[in-house]
């Protein structure tokens, strides 16, 4: 019997009613001839009583401490989906990480995904029951409890998804599915039937969609199908996978857009005491994300580097660069603000030279100031100013055809 | 370094201020020589959120769920109590049942403690570090969670106490110790400075004290010193051991009291009719707890059964004996309200028969009608009416010279 991963959305799980409808789409699947495991996100309600209960007792409560205690967040949960499941008549069990054999190391304060112990997982499958596992936690190899951070519930579904061989891994959204735009900004955006590993990953990455990196990444590595839907499952989904049958030969696939954009600009005298590796290690010790970089060069001689920065780094950044200005040897800074980023996305950029020209082309047209520029494989992304932000993201969907995109 | 087991009582959990005074108090115990494992009961405040939940979405949950859910209470207990020790300086880890390595099995909906893997609770206490356990919970072979129910935390704390061999295992109680009687009941009632196991049991079952008698059952079996104190631990408390040093030799060490009994009478036409062991089975089986029985003889052809209950298994037990009236074979079933037991527990009444006779005397002194007798090896109740109850209970505190007890 095929088996299905579906990570539950947390809004999905907001009212006891909500739980109820979510159990009934899952014995459908269920009812349907697929083997169900159900992998539950935190319980948001009840996160806001834990935490502020241990913040009285300590300003710095320890790591092992607050992971155990946000697990049971998700805990909750699981309990709560099962027995509405068995209310209903369907066979369920309830699997904490440990019990669902999900074993976790930690590096670097981030809690990563070890190894899938899934022999209980499958116990359960094969007892005709529904797998409701608690997402985003799993156990070191000293039984302590840990708990994984943003983007923890899909990573956890799709490795369980590739632990037990699934035939796809379902990621609930309150969306219906990847869109070549956002709807609120582009009216044409229209909703992608297929997208690959690649493109949604320079989509997540630009801030665009809900699904976190980390689970996308997994999902590339293992060759897992993701199907992206909503949470009532009525309309067809984005399907995600490596290589896509491509829908009327759109070279690009999305738009995206981020605003609150900064522009900083540090000057040299001369080439010799520049250095792009201080500057770029300095501002990252501070954990400043600095995204895109441009090199140039003024009067033949005084090289300059322009980054760009998110706003709310923007104060820390000056107070770095001041206080390290006689080590990293720049003679001035300079910034610009009020600035935004749009970047189109699309597997087929690479064998598509003109893709970026033709971006340029149409912005000119549209006397869209261009600031910077940054390209990859398969996204170019120019900082405008924030006030174009709007137009530039729909003229580029009109400039690559995205409304033609099949719904 | 010898270890002692305390198991928390709720209320050093209730508020934050509590859970530092009971982390100060542990910390001190720990700064004086010993490893201590804490014990800790389910959050109640918590407790509320959760269960009503779930009965939204089900009028009858699974019991595996409800034991998951359960577990989670205090859960976020050991997480907070170790929170608040590790903020006061000290090295902590809260443990869940399953990683403290408590096995259990269910048996007859009772979860009882099959094992304890004490490896784990040992490898922490000998890196110096205060072990806060979850009490009252652990993992069957099928890894499910089970709560253990009434008593499960201080059972969880004797078992503890065998595994890992401790000193003792202190119980946090309200009260700073056993008392010769309830001294809202009885003006002289007097702490005693110790009580033997079988003397303790006979007073839990009474209803008297608050240690639950399946975890005095388990300490006398493992011969593991308790000492009931109260959670400030400024006062000395009651040691509850095996054989105890006798205190003036007082025969009789405690006085108990229960409201609300309701004495039933059966009489059968003749001794062929009667079967006692008919309808006691057919009580049992619904579940009605009978207490003290008597038999008697009147007319000496005609038998009677009397028997007591409590007074919320009134109706349920008068509809059973009507219902089964035709099987049972007795020819009238009769009926008192307005009755109570009053009890005398002591150790030293196996070697002393008079006690009964004392106790019997005192009472027809006093003229308190004695309406039902049953004696034990260490004990002798009697059913008298319950506006007699708190004078029975005083001068038979009197009588047996109980406020003598040293404090």
């Amino acid at each position: 019997m095929p088996s299905i991963v579906v990570k539950i959305d947390s809004t999905s799980l907001a009212t006891p009613e909500k739980i109820e409808q979510i159990a009934d789409s899952l014995i459908e699947q269920k009812n349907a001839g697929n083997q169900i495991v159900a992998v539950v996100p935190a319980l948001e309600t009840l996160e806001d009583r834990l935490l502020p209960y241990s913040q009285i007792l300590s300003d710095n409560p320890s790591d092992r401490e607050l992971h155990a205690l946000n697990a049971l967040n998700s805990q909750v949960a699981i309990s709560l989906l099962a027995i509405s499941l068995e209310k209903k008549g369907a066979k369920a069990k309830s699997l904490n990480g440990w019990q669902a054999g999900i074993e976790v190391t930690e590096s670097n304060q981030n809690v990563l995904i070890d190894g899938i112990q899934h022999e209980y997982i499958l116990e359960h499958l094969n007892n005709d029951e529904i797998v409701v596992v608690a997402g985003s936690q799993g156990i070191n190899r000293n039984r302590d409890i840990l708990s994984m951070g943003e983007g923890g519930t899909e990573t956890t579904a799709v490795a369980i998804g590739a632990a037990i061989d699934a035939e796809q891994v379902e990621i609930l959204t309150v969306r219906d599915g990847i869109y070549t735009a956002d709807s609120a900004v582009v009216n044409q955006a229209r909703k992608l039937k297929q997208i690959t590993y690649d493109e949604l990953l320079e989509l997540a990455n630009l801030g665009s969609y809900s699904i976190h990196p980390r689970a996308v990444e997994l999902a590339k590595i293992v060759e897992m199908p993701l199907l992206v839907r909503s949470s009532t499952g009525n309309q067809e989904g984005t399907l995600i996978k490596g290589e896509i049958d491509m829908e009327k030969n759109l070279i690009v696939r999305g738009v995206a857009y981020e605003a609150d954009i900064i522009r900083l600009t540090v000057g040299y005298d001369s080439y010799e005491q520049s250095s792009l590796s201080d500057i770029f290690t300095t501002l990252a010790e501070h954990k400043i994300d600095v995204d895109i970089i441009v090199q140039a060069v003024i009067d033949g001689v005084k090289p300059t580097v322009s980054f760009s920065i998110a706003k709310e780094d923007f104060a820390e950044a000056l107070k770095v660069l001041e206080k390290n200005k006689p080590v990293l040897g720049f003679s001035f800074a300079d910034f610009e603000v009020g600035l935004a980023k749009v970047s189109i996305v699309g597997a087929g950029m690479v064998s598509n030279p003109g893709v970026a020209a033709r971006m340029f082309d149409r912005l000119c047209k549209e006397k869209i100031l261009v600031k910077m520029v940054s390209t990859s494989e398969i996204k170019v992304s120019v900082v405008v100013p924030q006030d174009e932000m709007v137009r530039a993201a729909n003229v580029l969907h009109d400039e690559f055809n995205l409304e033609e995109a099949l719904v």
